[in-house]
Protein backbone atom coordinates (compact mmCIF):
# COMPACT_ATOMS: atom_id res chain seq x y z
CA UNK A 1 0.00 0.00 0.00
CA UNK A 2 1.64 2.74 -1.43
CA UNK A 3 0.13 5.57 0.83
CA UNK A 4 1.53 3.75 4.13
CA UNK A 5 4.85 3.21 2.45
CA UNK A 6 5.33 6.75 1.83
CA UNK A 7 4.13 7.67 5.30
CA UNK A 8 6.29 4.98 7.12
CA UNK A 9 9.44 6.79 4.86
CA UNK A 10 8.54 10.02 6.05
CA UNK A 11 7.66 9.88 9.45
CA UNK A 12 8.98 6.41 10.41
CA UNK A 13 12.07 6.57 12.50
CA UNK A 14 15.06 3.66 12.55
CA UNK A 15 16.69 3.47 16.09
CA UNK A 16 19.31 0.89 16.65
CA UNK A 17 19.03 -1.22 13.68
CA UNK A 18 15.98 -3.19 14.03
CA UNK A 19 13.37 -0.68 15.73
CA UNK A 20 10.88 0.63 13.32
CA UNK A 21 8.80 3.90 15.14
CA UNK A 22 6.09 4.70 13.57
CA UNK A 23 4.57 6.12 17.09
CA UNK A 24 3.85 9.28 15.36
CA UNK A 25 0.98 8.19 13.21
CA UNK A 26 0.32 4.27 13.93
CA UNK A 27 0.69 3.35 17.60
CA UNK A 28 1.00 5.99 20.26
CA UNK A 29 -0.55 9.24 18.48
CA UNK A 30 -2.82 7.15 16.00
CA UNK A 31 -3.81 9.08 12.56
CA UNK A 32 -7.47 7.41 11.82
CA UNK A 33 -7.79 9.24 8.51
CA UNK A 34 -4.78 6.79 7.87
CA UNK A 35 -6.85 4.23 9.47
CA UNK A 36 -9.87 4.58 7.38
CA UNK A 37 -7.29 3.85 4.37
CA UNK A 38 -6.24 0.34 5.90
CA UNK A 39 -9.59 -0.21 6.49
CA UNK A 40 -10.77 0.46 2.63
CA UNK A 41 -7.51 -1.94 1.63
CA UNK A 42 -8.25 -4.50 3.96
CA UNK A 43 -11.27 -4.66 3.11
CA UNK A 44 -10.61 -4.99 -0.31
CA UNK A 45 -8.62 -7.94 0.27
CA UNK A 46 -10.61 -9.43 2.75
CA UNK A 47 -13.80 -8.56 1.38
CA UNK A 48 -15.30 -11.54 -0.08
CA UNK A 49 -14.29 -14.27 2.82
CA UNK A 50 -17.58 -13.75 4.87
CA UNK A 51 -15.80 -12.38 8.10
CA UNK A 52 -17.56 -12.41 11.15
CA UNK A 53 -15.13 -11.48 13.96
CA UNK A 54 -11.94 -9.28 13.60
CA UNK A 55 -9.44 -9.80 16.65
CA UNK A 56 -6.65 -7.57 17.52
CA UNK A 57 -4.68 -7.65 20.54
CA UNK A 58 -4.03 -4.64 23.36
CA UNK A 59 -3.44 -2.00 22.78
CA UNK A 60 -2.14 -0.80 19.65
CA UNK A 61 -3.90 -3.16 17.10
CA UNK A 62 -7.02 -1.76 18.80
CA UNK A 63 -7.72 1.44 16.80
CA UNK A 64 -6.66 -0.08 13.45
CA UNK A 65 -9.35 -3.32 14.30
CA UNK A 66 -12.32 -0.34 15.23
CA UNK A 67 -12.04 1.75 12.24
CA UNK A 68 -11.54 -1.87 9.60
CA UNK A 69 -14.31 -3.02 11.58
CA UNK A 70 -16.29 -0.48 9.94
CA UNK A 71 -16.06 -1.58 6.62
CA UNK A 72 -16.93 -5.37 7.48
CA UNK A 73 -19.57 -4.48 9.94
CA UNK A 74 -18.39 -6.96 12.38
CA UNK A 75 -17.62 -6.78 15.68
CA UNK A 76 -14.00 -6.28 17.08
CA UNK A 77 -12.67 -8.62 20.03
CA UNK A 78 -9.08 -7.51 21.57
CA UNK A 79 -7.18 -10.38 23.20
CA UNK A 80 -6.32 -9.20 26.79
CA UNK A 81 -2.67 -9.08 28.11
CA UNK A 82 -3.53 -9.50 31.73
CA UNK A 83 -6.65 -11.51 33.74
CA UNK A 84 -8.53 -8.74 35.53
CA UNK A 85 -11.31 -9.01 38.10
CA UNK A 86 -13.78 -7.80 35.37
CA UNK A 87 -13.31 -11.27 32.74
CA UNK A 88 -14.72 -14.48 33.96
CA UNK A 89 -12.69 -17.54 34.45
CA UNK A 90 -14.17 -18.86 31.18
CA UNK A 91 -11.49 -18.01 28.72
CA UNK A 92 -9.26 -19.05 26.00
CA UNK A 93 -5.37 -18.53 26.97
CA UNK A 94 -1.89 -18.45 24.85
CA UNK A 95 1.19 -17.50 25.35
CA UNK A 96 2.98 -14.43 23.74
CA UNK A 97 6.61 -13.39 23.66
CA UNK A 98 7.03 -9.73 23.47
CA UNK A 99 10.72 -9.01 22.01
CA UNK A 100 10.04 -5.62 22.90
CA UNK A 101 9.14 -5.36 26.20
CA UNK A 102 11.59 -8.60 27.02
CA UNK A 103 8.85 -10.92 28.75
CA UNK A 104 6.56 -13.76 28.21
CA UNK A 105 2.82 -13.09 29.11
CA UNK A 106 -0.62 -14.55 28.49
CA UNK A 107 -3.20 -13.56 26.48
CA UNK A 108 -7.37 -13.94 26.80
CA UNK A 109 -10.17 -13.57 25.32
CA UNK A 110 -13.39 -14.60 26.73
CA UNK A 111 -15.08 -17.92 25.71
CA UNK A 112 -18.51 -16.32 24.69
CA UNK A 113 -16.92 -14.37 22.11
CA UNK A 114 -15.35 -16.87 19.88
CA UNK A 115 -17.46 -19.30 18.35
CA UNK A 116 -16.92 -22.24 16.16
CA UNK A 117 -18.79 -20.42 13.71
CA UNK A 118 -16.93 -17.38 13.60
CA UNK A 119 -15.30 -16.26 10.42
CA UNK A 120 -12.53 -14.71 12.18
CA UNK A 121 -9.59 -11.83 10.75
CA UNK A 122 -6.99 -10.86 12.49
CA UNK A 123 -5.80 -7.60 12.71
CA UNK A 124 -2.40 -5.78 14.03
CA UNK A 125 -0.15 -3.01 13.43
CA UNK A 126 2.99 -5.09 13.22
CA UNK A 127 4.28 -8.70 12.35
CA UNK A 128 8.01 -9.28 13.10
CA UNK A 129 8.66 -12.61 14.97
CA UNK A 130 4.99 -13.47 14.89
CA UNK A 131 5.02 -14.45 18.72
CA UNK A 132 1.16 -11.99 19.00
CA UNK A 133 0.02 -13.36 15.64
CA UNK A 134 1.23 -16.72 17.06
CA UNK A 135 -0.75 -16.20 19.82
CA UNK A 136 -3.85 -14.81 18.53
CA UNK A 137 -4.29 -17.94 16.21
CA UNK A 138 -3.98 -20.50 18.75
CA UNK A 139 -7.04 -18.65 20.23
CA UNK A 140 -8.94 -18.86 17.26
CA UNK A 141 -8.44 -22.74 16.85
CA UNK A 142 -9.09 -23.05 20.51
CA UNK A 143 -12.24 -21.68 19.82
CA UNK A 144 -12.51 -24.21 17.07
CA UNK A 145 -13.26 -21.14 14.36
CA UNK A 146 -12.59 -20.22 10.97
CA UNK A 147 -9.37 -18.35 10.66
CA UNK A 148 -10.07 -16.23 7.39
CA UNK A 149 -5.89 -14.40 7.63
CA UNK A 150 -4.24 -11.75 9.13
CA UNK A 151 -4.08 -7.95 8.12
CA UNK A 152 -1.17 -6.26 9.23
CA UNK A 153 0.05 -3.03 8.52
CA UNK A 154 3.96 -3.23 8.72
CA UNK A 155 5.88 -6.31 8.32
CA UNK A 156 9.31 -6.68 8.82
CA UNK A 157 10.11 -8.67 6.32
CA UNK A 158 13.95 -9.48 7.33
CA UNK A 159 12.29 -10.86 10.71
CA UNK A 160 11.06 -14.70 10.17
CA UNK A 161 7.50 -13.91 11.62
CA UNK A 162 5.95 -13.46 8.00
CA UNK A 163 7.42 -16.79 6.51
CA UNK A 164 6.88 -18.80 9.93
CA UNK A 165 2.90 -18.18 10.29
CA UNK A 166 2.75 -18.35 6.29
CA UNK A 167 4.17 -21.71 6.15
CA UNK A 168 1.69 -22.86 8.61
CA UNK A 169 -0.80 -22.14 5.61
CA UNK A 170 -2.21 -19.11 7.21
CA UNK A 171 -3.51 -16.47 4.47
CA UNK A 172 -1.54 -13.11 5.69
CA UNK A 173 -1.70 -9.66 3.81
CA UNK A 174 0.71 -7.06 5.07
CA UNK A 175 0.15 -3.64 3.70
CA UNK A 176 4.10 -2.44 3.88
CA UNK A 177 6.91 -4.88 3.72
CA UNK A 178 10.41 -3.96 4.98
CA UNK A 179 12.57 -5.75 3.59
CA UNK A 180 15.74 -3.81 4.79
CA UNK A 181 16.51 -1.28 7.01
CA UNK A 182 19.47 0.73 8.48
CA UNK A 183 19.87 4.08 10.37
CA UNK A 184 22.55 5.03 7.36
CA UNK A 185 20.33 3.87 4.21
CA UNK A 186 17.20 4.47 4.96
CA UNK A 187 14.11 1.64 4.25
CA UNK A 188 13.75 -0.10 1.71
CA UNK A 189 9.97 -2.35 1.17
CA UNK A 190 9.51 -5.57 -0.55
CA UNK B 1 -27.91 8.38 25.19
CA UNK B 2 -30.74 6.38 25.12
CA UNK B 3 -29.43 4.11 22.79
CA UNK B 4 -26.60 3.76 24.89
CA UNK B 5 -28.72 3.25 27.92
CA UNK B 6 -30.90 0.45 26.29
CA UNK B 7 -27.85 -1.11 25.28
CA UNK B 8 -26.69 -1.31 28.68
CA UNK B 9 -29.78 -2.38 30.24
CA UNK B 10 -30.21 -5.15 27.25
CA UNK B 11 -26.49 -6.59 27.62
CA UNK B 12 -25.06 -5.37 30.52
CA UNK B 13 -24.33 -7.66 33.84
CA UNK B 14 -24.17 -6.05 36.92
CA UNK B 15 -21.91 -8.24 39.32
CA UNK B 16 -21.25 -8.39 43.03
CA UNK B 17 -23.13 -4.83 43.34
CA UNK B 18 -20.55 -2.03 41.93
CA UNK B 19 -19.18 -3.99 38.50
CA UNK B 20 -20.47 -2.92 35.66
CA UNK B 21 -19.84 -5.94 33.05
CA UNK B 22 -20.64 -4.26 29.34
CA UNK B 23 -17.56 -6.64 27.54
CA UNK B 24 -19.87 -8.12 25.03
CA UNK B 25 -20.37 -4.37 23.20
CA UNK B 26 -17.79 -1.56 24.85
CA UNK B 27 -14.31 -3.22 26.22
CA UNK B 28 -13.74 -6.44 25.26
CA UNK B 29 -16.10 -7.15 22.03
CA UNK B 30 -16.63 -4.28 20.78
CA UNK B 31 -20.01 -3.09 18.59
CA UNK B 32 -17.94 -0.69 16.18
CA UNK B 33 -21.42 0.81 14.97
CA UNK B 34 -22.58 1.77 18.40
CA UNK B 35 -19.29 3.40 18.75
CA UNK B 36 -20.03 5.25 15.45
CA UNK B 37 -23.24 6.76 17.27
CA UNK B 38 -21.45 7.48 20.66
CA UNK B 39 -18.73 9.05 18.06
CA UNK B 40 -21.54 11.27 16.39
CA UNK B 41 -22.88 12.27 19.80
CA UNK B 42 -19.56 12.82 21.03
CA UNK B 43 -19.40 15.57 17.99
CA UNK B 44 -22.49 16.85 19.04
CA UNK B 45 -21.89 17.87 22.38
CA UNK B 46 -17.79 19.00 21.61
CA UNK B 47 -17.74 19.70 17.72
CA UNK B 48 -17.59 23.50 18.50
CA UNK B 49 -14.94 23.69 20.74
CA UNK B 50 -11.95 23.56 18.63
CA UNK B 51 -10.64 20.19 19.49
CA UNK B 52 -6.99 19.38 17.94
CA UNK B 53 -6.45 16.08 19.75
CA UNK B 54 -8.29 13.29 21.47
CA UNK B 55 -6.53 11.48 24.24
CA UNK B 56 -7.66 8.14 25.78
CA UNK B 57 -5.69 5.52 27.84
CA UNK B 58 -4.96 2.16 27.32
CA UNK B 59 -6.54 -0.45 26.11
CA UNK B 60 -10.10 -0.38 26.17
CA UNK B 61 -10.92 3.71 25.68
CA UNK B 62 -8.68 2.98 22.50
CA UNK B 63 -11.56 2.10 19.86
CA UNK B 64 -14.14 4.53 21.33
CA UNK B 65 -11.76 7.13 20.57
CA UNK B 66 -10.35 6.18 17.33
CA UNK B 67 -14.03 6.05 16.26
CA UNK B 68 -14.78 9.26 17.54
CA UNK B 69 -11.90 11.10 16.20
CA UNK B 70 -13.16 10.27 12.39
CA UNK B 71 -15.79 13.27 13.47
CA UNK B 72 -13.43 15.70 14.48
CA UNK B 73 -10.82 15.00 11.80
CA UNK B 74 -7.88 15.22 14.28
CA UNK B 75 -5.38 12.54 15.63
CA UNK B 76 -5.97 10.33 18.59
CA UNK B 77 -3.03 9.72 21.09
CA UNK B 78 -3.59 7.30 24.00
CA UNK B 79 -1.78 7.37 27.45
CA UNK B 80 0.55 4.29 27.89
CA UNK B 81 0.29 2.27 31.01
CA UNK B 82 4.38 0.86 30.68
CA UNK B 83 7.81 2.28 29.89
CA UNK B 84 8.90 0.04 26.91
CA UNK B 85 11.76 0.82 24.82
CA UNK B 86 10.10 2.28 21.85
CA UNK B 87 9.49 5.33 23.62
CA UNK B 88 12.08 7.85 24.17
CA UNK B 89 12.77 9.47 27.67
CA UNK B 90 11.06 12.61 26.74
CA UNK B 91 7.27 11.90 28.48
CA UNK B 92 4.73 13.33 30.30
CA UNK B 93 4.14 10.91 32.99
CA UNK B 94 1.39 10.84 35.98
CA UNK B 95 -0.03 7.80 38.13
CA UNK B 96 -3.48 6.05 38.28
CA UNK B 97 -4.87 3.92 40.67
CA UNK B 98 -6.87 1.26 38.96
CA UNK B 99 -9.85 0.19 41.94
CA UNK B 100 -10.53 -3.07 39.05
CA UNK B 101 -6.62 -4.30 39.18
CA UNK B 102 -5.92 -2.87 42.53
CA UNK B 103 -2.92 -1.35 41.73
CA UNK B 104 -1.42 2.20 41.20
CA UNK B 105 1.14 2.66 37.49
CA UNK B 106 2.15 5.02 35.60
CA UNK B 107 0.35 6.84 32.29
CA UNK B 108 2.78 8.27 29.98
CA UNK B 109 2.75 10.23 26.97
CA UNK B 110 5.62 11.40 24.69
CA UNK B 111 6.08 15.17 24.64
CA UNK B 112 6.29 15.30 21.18
CA UNK B 113 2.36 14.70 20.46
CA UNK B 114 0.70 16.98 23.45
CA UNK B 115 1.77 20.31 22.32
CA UNK B 116 0.95 23.86 23.98
CA UNK B 117 -1.04 24.55 21.26
CA UNK B 118 -3.39 21.78 21.32
CA UNK B 119 -7.37 21.55 22.52
CA UNK B 120 -7.80 18.22 23.91
CA UNK B 121 -10.67 16.20 24.57
CA UNK B 122 -10.09 13.25 26.74
CA UNK B 123 -12.10 9.94 25.75
CA UNK B 124 -12.58 7.40 28.00
CA UNK B 125 -15.26 4.19 28.31
CA UNK B 126 -16.06 4.37 32.40
CA UNK B 127 -16.20 7.07 34.81
CA UNK B 128 -15.77 5.48 38.37
CA UNK B 129 -13.28 6.72 40.64
CA UNK B 130 -12.13 9.14 38.10
CA UNK B 131 -8.70 8.12 38.85
CA UNK B 132 -7.78 7.30 35.02
CA UNK B 133 -9.53 10.98 33.87
CA UNK B 134 -7.46 12.52 36.73
CA UNK B 135 -3.98 11.07 35.38
CA UNK B 136 -5.40 12.03 31.68
CA UNK B 137 -5.92 15.86 33.06
CA UNK B 138 -3.06 15.90 34.54
CA UNK B 139 -0.95 14.89 31.70
CA UNK B 140 -2.74 17.85 29.62
CA UNK B 141 -1.93 20.42 32.07
CA UNK B 142 1.90 19.36 32.42
CA UNK B 143 1.90 19.48 28.45
CA UNK B 144 0.44 23.39 28.79
CA UNK B 145 -2.85 21.88 26.37
CA UNK B 146 -6.16 23.29 26.87
CA UNK B 147 -7.97 20.81 28.34
CA UNK B 148 -11.67 20.90 26.30
CA UNK B 149 -13.60 18.28 28.55
CA UNK B 150 -13.97 15.05 28.68
CA UNK B 151 -16.45 12.81 26.50
CA UNK B 152 -17.39 9.57 29.21
CA UNK B 153 -19.27 6.71 27.62
CA UNK B 154 -20.61 4.80 31.27
CA UNK B 155 -20.50 6.94 34.34
CA UNK B 156 -21.29 5.55 37.73
CA UNK B 157 -22.81 8.46 38.79
CA UNK B 158 -22.66 6.86 42.57
CA UNK B 159 -19.50 6.82 42.71
CA UNK B 160 -17.12 10.28 43.70
CA UNK B 161 -15.03 10.51 40.57
CA UNK B 162 -17.47 12.83 38.20
CA UNK B 163 -18.76 14.87 41.38
CA UNK B 164 -14.92 15.17 41.79
CA UNK B 165 -13.89 16.00 38.45
CA UNK B 166 -16.91 18.73 37.64
CA UNK B 167 -15.71 20.61 41.03
CA UNK B 168 -12.33 21.10 39.19
CA UNK B 169 -14.34 23.08 36.55
CA UNK B 170 -13.88 20.40 33.73
CA UNK B 171 -16.74 19.83 31.63
CA UNK B 172 -17.52 16.24 31.64
CA UNK B 173 -20.37 14.85 29.34
CA UNK B 174 -20.87 11.14 30.18
CA UNK B 175 -23.39 9.49 27.50
CA UNK B 176 -25.00 7.36 30.35
CA UNK B 177 -24.94 8.11 33.75
CA UNK B 178 -25.80 5.25 36.28
CA UNK B 179 -27.65 6.12 39.70
CA UNK B 180 -27.76 2.91 41.10
CA UNK B 181 -27.77 -0.50 39.67
CA UNK B 182 -28.08 -4.15 42.10
CA UNK B 183 -28.58 -7.90 40.73
CA UNK B 184 -31.79 -7.88 42.08
CA UNK B 185 -33.37 -4.37 40.83
CA UNK B 186 -31.38 -3.78 37.85
CA UNK B 187 -30.05 -0.07 36.57
CA UNK B 188 -31.54 3.18 36.86
CA UNK B 189 -29.91 5.85 35.17
CA UNK B 190 -29.49 9.52 36.17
Amino acid sequence: MKLLEDRIRKDGKIKGGDVLKVDSFLNHQMDVDLFNEIGKEFQRLYGDCGVTKILTIEASGIGIACVTAQFFHCPVIFAKKNKTKNIAGDVYTSQVESFTHGKVYDIIVAKEFLLPTDRVLLIDDFLANGSALQGLINLVRDAGATLVGAGICVEKAFQPGGDLIRSMGVRVESLARVKSMSEENGITFC
